[in-house]
């Protein structure tokens, strides 16, 4: 048999999903498995966009434009400027999902073997992109011991080679929720002109910023417009993360009509997610508003409630729903998969996504867990509860082997 | 600034897309503009798809599984059980179209630098899909004066290198219609067995065959089973091409296991195409016979009528809704721009896709086009006129250069 490709078999499993088979066998027991491994929310769509799909009237589902719809385009344009002036439709591609905008970025600004500087913990699918695109990821440490914040401008220079072509960042982070300064953002701007390199944000978690702190996007960095591409997708904001529309920004032209081939060889993102996205934005902004404040009890009462476990440590973050919590356990991987195969309690147990794929890093956050809050509140008292009586039960097992 | 990527800038332009400004150029001046250069059928989507759509009950359009909806495989694999028995359902992946199904083939199959042969004239994004995945296209013709039949072995032979590993067939063909017999495909299982070698094909298009004659799957070829995999999409058979719904079908299980990595990575497939896409596996067969009927009145009046025109020459396809037709024209890059700037009978002119960005070898297809029988029937009599007559038109504008 001819071999799989290098890169096929190199290509991580996804952290987040790669316990689902270890899921459906506890769920097949007929335990109830309650999900903070992953970014779904249980935040209902809003009914515009949903109304917009029935009410659909098209004999034919036709492919639409390669770049997205122009009525779309010119809506996220008007979006956008509002997150910074004079965003025109034709500096915004509409993708699959932010995952598309991310490869494409990768594929037209990196030649293979070229390097991306990306502080960890990070989105574990930036390694998958990678992969596939023949691009190395090259970690620099962010400690959750700092909460997270932006490694010290020293480890950005001490990381870049001759093949550094660009760093990315995720503001609001995944996992670890932390929600960059405009301090930290000019460090940024000044690597990137210093080494000549590219800036990229993935920025899907805009809209969940809390305790009154502003979202800077990188849209706003004078004086490096044409080294910044912006990944953003509606499946958090509007909570339709089914619909796989995302969005590719960025006023250099030459990436766009770059990037436009990639988009043209695929033919079009999906047109029935176009009609439910352009429809949602015009959701009114009470929607966030009761969204973000779900989210800042739901996050208080997470990440209170994990810090008060004994040995447990986890930083409160500023935006996204997600948290990055330590645990007094050796080897979260082993531990969440044991929650799984394992413990039950009142018949419940709880999926996490071990940390340990959202570092390059090999054997960092190894204790470390990602928990999405993307769940009610009573759903969460009881994980917190099904995770502290795991904790203890699992220390016993750990001592014993 | 930093540069783009090799494979940024050596991405081809769409040869179905690339003259989309000037046929928008010519829309602004108020010409009627038919469109003979896109797969995009008038055919109607079923109304059971469309009604599934309209009907949804979701309050939060989610994610799917990353395989696609696990009721939606199972229904799949009673469709391709009938293709060829005992397809599984773990057999099926659900992708983002067929463009993704063979992006994922290419990713998990070849390592940058390996060679996939490809007969020519073939589906320009082929290349496109080989250029961003960094696999080298080894193109090996096939002459509209045969119709366009598979080159005979000894050219496949003679293509083989070290590099080469797998050959890529679209069945039945786009640009060229047509469909192989099980000679020829009995050859191919030959040559891949003997080079140990994959073998894809594109089968989009496999409902749409005609004159009584079957199509036949790759999945059908007895002792190959684990090197073939086969690339399909519902955007044709089904008439919706916006859904963005394709499917990979692998009886090698490790294949589909590390696809299944690549398409992790980018969560899910479209939620609402797979709900259409469902809801479309109970599509009555009376649609398909009545599609069918009218593609072949649609393919008699195009090609007919294109051989009627002085110089014209167009070979009869035996499936699809594509025709590769020669014309008396030195550039039909040129020539198919020139219909778009400078020419208009009655205020309308036609759009066709120049055929040299279906061929590899640079030079070749230079007087062909390619067209879509997608329009009804005055339609295509009315660009057959118009064709006529720009003809004759440009053959003065060249004759005077």
């Amino acid at each position: 048999m001819p071999k799989l490709s290098d890169r096929g078999i190199h290509m991580p499993e996804s952290p987040i999903r790669k316990l689902v088979p270890f899921a459906e066998k506890a769920k097949a027991k007929g335990v109830e498995v309650i999900h903070l491994n992953i970014g779904q929310p249980d935040i209902k769509t809003p009914e515009i966009a949903i109304e917009a799909v029935k009410n659909i009237n098209m004999p034919v589902i036709e492919y639409s434009h390669s770049a997205g719809n122009e009525s779309y385009r010119k809506g996220l344009a008007e979006y956008y400027s509002k997150v910074s002036p004079g965003i025109s439709f034709e500096n915004i591609l509409v993708t699959t999902g932010g995952s598309e905008a991310l490869s494409f970025a990768f594929t037209a600004c990196f030649n293979p073997g070229d390097e991306v500087i990306i502080p960890e913990p990070f989105y574990a699918n930036y390694n998958g992109f990678a992969e596939s695109t023949g691009v190395n990821v090259v970690p620099i440490n962010s400690n959750i011991e700092e909460g997270f914040a932006l490694p010290p401008i020293e480890d950005f220079e001490a990381a870049i080679s001759e093949k550094t072509k660009g760093i990315l960042i995720c503001n609001p982070g995944n996992p670890t929720g932390y929600l960059y300064t405009q301090e930290e953002l000019d460090k940024l701007k000044q690597i990137v002109e210093k080494h000549d390199l590219y800036l990229f944000a993935d920025e899907v978690y805009r809209e969940f910023c809390y305790d009154g702190r502003e979202h800077i996007s990188l849209l706003n960095l004078k004086g490096i417009e044409d080294r910044v591409l912006v990944v953003d997708s509606v499946s958090k904001r509007y909570s339709m993360c089914g619909v796989r529309i995302g969005a590719l920004v960025c006023r250099n032209m030459d990436v766009i009509n770059t990037i436009m081939k990639l988009a043209q060889a695929r033919l079009s993102p999906p047109s029935l997610g176009q009609i439910a996205s352009e429809a949602a934005l015009k959701t009114p902004s009470t929607y966030f508003e009761e969204v973000s404040a779900e989210y800042v009890q739901r996050r208080d009462l997470l990440v209170d409630g994990l810090n008060e476990i004994e040995g447990v440590f986890c930083p409160k973050p500023g935006g996204a729903f997600y948290a990055v919590a330590k645990l007094p356990v050796e080897d979260s991987d082993d531990f969440c998969r044991w929650m799984l195969e394992e413990f039950e309690h009142k018949g419940q147990t709880i999926m996490m996504a071990p940390a340990s794929g959202f570092y390059s890093t090999k054997g960092k956050g190894k204790q470390e867990v990602r928990l999405a809050y993307v769940l009610s509140q009573d759903k969460l008292k009881v994980a917190l509860e099904c995770l502290e009586i795991g904790i203890k039960e699992y220390q016993k097992v750990e001592a014993t082997v």
